[in-house]
């Protein structure tokens, strides 16, 4: 995580105020849940709550609390009865510090994801606008880099709109896989803590109870929800590309969006460089590469070791703040892309008439030539075009043998671009439900 | 792929036999829809299928087709007009050569997906199985692998059981998520082709119709797959470092079958290894190696490029293959494992009373002492166990100021076994709906 | 390794014979030496050497005992002494089976990288080539996707050239890091077996001994190797990144061969995509995608486990033989590289004078214009060029602001392109030695 | 990057101020060659190490500009602009931003490996100490988790020491593929700027020119650069997974030392955990997961796409801040590291005997029993051992089959120690150079 893609809302899910007042809250419910169930007095639960429901924690003190301790969450715990006072000593009552650090993560990755779908909200709109804006703007279709057929502008983003909708279903998915609370004790057998205070906590601080524990919550919960994030952000990069090629010089259809003041380039003023979108994709490449160590993470020996501890804190904050600040940044660049429809169709009729192939293919082989004849017939006027810049109309038109089973009106209306967009709305309806 | 991890079903699905099988459904139930909208002739639709519906595909026969065209489907198509005549030519009327393949892989790996299920089914039967033999066979709770606490050995296979039904889980929603058709023409526009040939073939192969393709089924779906297969090959890997570690010379807990005629080492004699859950770890590895050419497949150029191909070629058998051995390997493990509950206990007790340490901590307390306090006094006992050896019952009731709080049968108390597996019933609940 | 992407003599390394005939030479040497340090006698040496020196082994007959032993070398010592009769016995003696498996694996390993410094050598002598064939082929630079400023085609070459110059020097060393023999007993501590053993056969296999095993050689030697496997990967993606982008419909600077009969699309005829180069880049994903698995292997349990066997039986083939298939691919690719100077001239006076606009900030500057006001009046012209199709060169002269400071002839002076390549020589001198 | 784990002097390099006085040097360096060439002003050059040569940057001002500039080595010069007056109109002439960026980073990251290589001697210094003092403490060798035959303490640090010091010249390796410079301007061809100029800067820097640029270094040798860190830090985990096994309660044959006042668990008073090995095995797949991101970094487009950018802004940082704690955690465990050879000795000796099987077996081919017969008798005595806790020594001397070619004092003669550690010394000799 560094400041430069970094957005507030999420950097503040991981700050060490966050994390204590979610501690806090853990234990506190756990005290109302223990009191209730009488193993601690009732007044205990009501005083942790006065004393230090509303207190700011003292980072500072904690952290210098644990240089000594070496343990985070004794330090926590220190300092909270130099809060409260003697009730202190009911805090914590038959719970293992995995309780309070496991649960609290659910609940950080829970609220990370929620800004994350937020993300994805926002991103689905502005495709969504921008689809509908460019639905009939016709482009070339690129297979390979090459020109293929026509399709439209509003096409290519429909495809990332179901593309991102798909995202957003599977880290939905993987908020409720993460979104368990474990009150369960040393080895998760609840021997010193009623599998009722776990009830508790989990439905005070929105989460479901984890159904079995070791002294941890398993971890393949957390690498599912690091690999989604990984998708998503190999998502985000395919989009990215889109647009970096669309900016090449050559083809220059879109833009990202230059604002007065920008320098492209230290040297080169002339430049305008797609560099939002490049940077996208590096971004991309380090969410992906959270991913191996969150893998890595589920192995723990036993009941549970302590080298996943580290690995999370740093790509707890990394992977989300990171994936967070990408889609946000994806939104902004498809709002103010520039696009010039133009351009697309200079683009397109640069090989004039040579994106029509394919039907010129089928016409024949429906007109009774063999498959493997019309696909030389076709090849031949292809390449004259492609090799000496001729007209693929006059070309075929001038082909006897392509004219020994077409006509003029036949060859002619197979260069119809409509031809290509007559099922758009169908394409609309389904990624969009309207079109 | 090496055959040595391999099992001959999923092995099939992967074979050039089955693909130009299916590509042969695929485009045998297009000319179907074709011929029912009028395209091609009803009688082309029902030659191909009299003709080459129970044909056996000549695989060298199309590679040699290929080592000439360079293209897998013209190759195949080639043949298929081979076997099937003149009708041939309608055959692929209006589709693209990925409509096909992508088609195929879909089939492909929602059958490899079928077959993982029922793996995943089989391993979960024999963790149930044996997570109820031991549901209260006592044994120590490790963290750090360092004793804990009392568990059994059931809750630790009940936890393995409840991790592989989230793997399950998340396996279905991959399935889904791969299991589509396209049938949408060269740029994904249906320009040559109705919507209706990709529904018709959609149901008759088992799948959904893609919402919007390009030229391709987007990347994102395979994506998501081959990660949910890491996730999985991760818990696989978890379950057999816990193996592993039960196996070892000092603790020998349990113990991989050993077969009469097995030979453990070239040189020692007297070995047993834990070879088959060492060579799981492995294969975790390698599963989870193929994730990350996965999710850089995503970000294909434009409407797609084919850099995507030679991945697929490769991690579609490999990932599918080595995953189903090693689901069927753990089973194995599972089902014949060798416990020994003797050991269990004999471990348990080797640092006597220790491991009730928490519970006299937790009962100062109640007494009214601070937890700091509590802390220190049952660290001082426990640290004389520890380093000379002592017994911590004995220990804590020569301790006067533990004895100043406590008395002796409220000390002796605390050391029963009964009072860590009191809550396993409600465990096993949770994770089978029984217990 | 599937065979679509291997070629033969990589292949060969990996097969079953070649493994067993590495064996026989090792476990042949050793007896030599132990012969000649009088543990066994000179003539049980002999006779191993003249029944099984020239013997093929019988890979089936082996493959049946394992199944019954479990144990591969058992295996193979149980069929040699099928073939070498009584003074079989005298094989293996104060050996482990990692002694055999770890060396060979070093033998195969080594053998590999000589291939692909072959590889290596043939790919530097094919963009040798082509970049003194094209040292002064003007094309234009592109940072960003974005025409910046000219270079040579050949320059582009000269690049690849010293990149892979490194990936040379770099295999060479992971070569001689991965090339050592451990003969070293049980756990390394040459107890049943004297370091002279393990000195001959080092040097009869040509590797070095290690000096200090465990049972196994440590794997961080492999790590090593495979992951600068990874990095010669990643060259071979840029370059052929680099040729997808030159053959994309609206660049065309270059293209790949295509051959007479080859199709490049079922669909549309005309067609000539980079499908060589975007297979380079999914096989570049692959290798890549073993170098973490190579990683994970280092951290063996204790002496040795053997779970990096399963991890090296696929990626041991599988990564030398898809990169010996790559370096290969990517050397025809570039002896054969169509390339198209008019079409670099023509693109890059796309925007014609706008790559000089830099030439144009710094003469300003030095007639006296602060930096800050030179790059506003260039980047003012440059935008007319961009946004209204205005000639670069035209503009400048036009402007007032820009005549005050530069005369006419000084402005043109700015628009040569020898200009950019007067140091060509130079770099080709650093590069190649020669110019 | 987090502050718990990251040591003061790794991060003052990637520091703001660092890098502003890093790119000032550049600048300034470049100004007096350029100078000494007479491009600008003697003077000029002067001027500006007069002015900035002790000038500290003010960092947020610098942000500031970038803020409105969106280009941060124009936001740098604006503000030495401000620092130096109208001679800064002479600075970066003919440079691109690239040379600048790009040259700091080789800087960066080989003070950065300097840091590292200077943790290896410390780290290799500990493991030489504590294998001499270690050298004859025998403990039991270990493969596959199970007991196999003898060896010392020291020689398994031996073993550490050996890979450390394969890590430490790889490192060196890599340290020398970073650490080149190139200042060639817009894309590489030295247009606006003299060779001389980087020669110049080159060496003031401590750098290399580098032979052939694009507008930026070739990412090539940074993802050689993070993949040596990723085997280095694998390296690292092999040890301290070995460290975590030894500390097993079951095994507790070494522990890594445990302050006063320090808290192993917050419920368990009496426990003492593996707890830096174990933080150390989660930041190594840290320092892993950051390689294939490095590797995905190669393949910029054409001259250079800026995607590699946030990339090594992240994991510049991260990989080397991770690795260096590491490193020097590492280093602390095994200085501190209390070792109990009086354990070693115990849980060698719990299967009285078995470990010596080797030598019996071999023993017994040697008295003409052929292999196979001799590894059933072996095995069959052996297993009496395993399974039924019988002595070995007296099973062997009791086997009527065995004695028929042993002796009494040939057995027992197998059961020497002495035997297992002769060659300590060649060993230590290999790897030390002494013994």
């Amino acid at each position: 995580m560094i400041p430069r893609y970094s957005r507030p809302d999420m950097v503040a899910i991981w700050s060490p105020e966050t994390k204590f007042r979610i501690w806090f809250e853990i234990e506190a419910h756990a005290c109302d849940a223990l009191a209730k169930a009488g193993v601690i007095p009732e007044r205990a639960a009501q005083v942790i709550w006065e004393k230090a429901g509303s207190a700011t924690f003292d980072v500072e003190r904690i952290d210098a609390i644990e240089r000594e301790t070496k343990h985070d969450v004794i330090a926590f715990l220190t300092h909270l009865a130099e809060i409260v006072g003697p009730e202190a000593r009911f805090v914590h009552q038959g719970m293992t510090s995995s309780d309070v650090l496991d649960t609290c993560l659910a609940v950080q990755l829970s609220r990370a994801a929620d800004i994350l779908l937020a993300d994805l909200d926002a991103l689905l709109a502005a495709l969504k606008t921008r689809a509908f804006e460019h639905k009939d703007t016709v482009t070339i279709g690129r297979s390979h880099g090459i020109h293929a057929e026509p399709t439209t502008f509003g096409l290519k983003l429909a495809q990332a709109y179901a593309e991102f909708e798909r995202c957003k279903c599977r880290l939905e998915a993987a908020r409720a896989d993460i979104a368990t609370c474990a009150i369960s004790g040393a080895v998760g057998t609840f021997a010193n803590i009623d599998p009722a205070i776990e009830a508790h906590v989990a439905e005070a601080m929105g989460l479901t109870a984890e159904p079995v524990s070791t002294q941890v919550i398993p971890r393949d919960r957390h690498a599912m929800f690091f690999a989604t994030l990984g998708v998503i952000a190999s998502s985000v990069e395919r989009l990215a590309v889109e647009i970096r090629h669309l900016q090449r010089t050559e083809v220059l259809e879109a833009e990202e969006y230059f604002a007065p003041g920008q320098k492209g380039s230290s040297a080169m003023p002339h430049k305008r460089n797609p560099v939002l979108t490049e940077n996208l994709t590096g971004l991309a490449r380090m969410v992906r590469g959270y991913v191996t160590p969150a893998l890595e993470n589920v192995a723990l020996w036993h009941e549970r070791d302590i080298s996943h501890s580290s690995v999370e804190r740093m790509i707890g904050p990394d992977a989300t703040i990171t994936l967070d600040f990408a889609l946000a940044r994806l939104t902004g660049v498809i709002e103010k892309l520039v696009v010039y429809p133009d351009a697309m169709t200079a683009n397109m009729n640069r090989f004039r008439g040579l994106i029509h192939s394919q039907r010129v293919l089928l016409a024949l082989t429906q007109a009774g030539v063999s498959r493997e004849d019309a696909y030389r017939l076709v090849q031949r006027n292809a390449m004259k075009v492609w090799e000496q810049g001729k007209d693929f109309l006059t070309e075929l038109l001038a082909d006897d043998d392509v004219r020994a089973h077409l006509g003029e009106d036949e060859i002619r209306d197979k260069f119809d671009l409509g031809y290509h967009t007559k099922h758009v709305d169908t394409i609309f309806e389904r990624v969009f439900g309207e079109s």
